[in-house]
């Protein structure tokens, strides 16, 4: 077996990045700013996105999917106010956006995206 | 980087369909049939899946993986039922099959696939 | 279309494992074990993606993502416990862990991952 596995960020839980096969792979992030408005915890998130995107190299622009999860519904149109400012004009990855509470208390968003190597 | 990523009904937010390295990817797809029964939302949805696969090149019978949501558990024996019709014989994708709450008042079903380009 | 697609234990439904350009898919584990404590009902899934791994000629050193399930946040910590302890050390896969009722009553875990071919 010769093809390598890139791991970014790696502890005994999880990888924040893999990166294999032509593939970058990021956890699904969480805000530090629990409790906050929703708007503050996507733009931390998506903050963060662009940092760990970086780290492998790429950006937003090479996008392929993303897995949305909102604690209410009732955050669903101020997330996506701020994820379609951020999302690169004509890059638009594939979505799903569901209802998941989350781990912990306040925290009312979170993001998993891939993207091409 | 030499590579490209080809993108369908793309807008803003999301697309629908993101092809590359040889993945075709869909959106999580919900039914305009809000309200209505659950056979009648998934029958929707496979429909709109068939047609996103084909403008793709490509259509059921590469299915890779597929998300499914459903707003019950109760829903899940009737879900199944259509699913079960619809997957072509000897060609199912891996599913994974949890419930949660979506977006929208009356929808009851969300299904998110990936296939081989 | 000369790219092959291999699927393991597969029926009209999914399939367990689905192994493609260059990745192997395992459908998302629920345990035989409704109704048991958590640390029991997650070491039964883990078992079985080691099995389904293996039969896709792959071991947990090649993880890339795993998406976890868990009923109640409130099983958070017991499961990382049983999770940490099994994932090979220098092999983290990205994860993203979300609370979400499952589809029969007294299971609490459902994990789904994938892995380089």
């Amino acid at each position: 077996m010769t093809e390598s596995i890139k791991r970014l960020q790696t502890n005994a839980r999880m990888s924040q990045v893999v990166i294999a096969n032509g593939v970058v792979y990021l956890s699904g992030q969480v805000p530090d700013s629990a409790g906050a408005a929703i708007d503050v915890q996507t733009k931390e998130i998506l903050t963060r996105i662009d940092t760990l995107l970086a780290s492998a190299g790429v950006d937003k622009t090479r996008l392929l999917t993303a897995n949305v999860w909102l604690s209410d519904p009732k955050h669903f149109d101020a997330f996506n106010a701020v994820w379609d400012a951020w999302v690169a004009t004509g890059h638009a990855p594939t979505r799903a956006c569901v209802t998941a509470l989350l781990m912990k208390p306040g925290l009312d968003v979170e993001v998993a995206v891939t993207a091409l190597a």
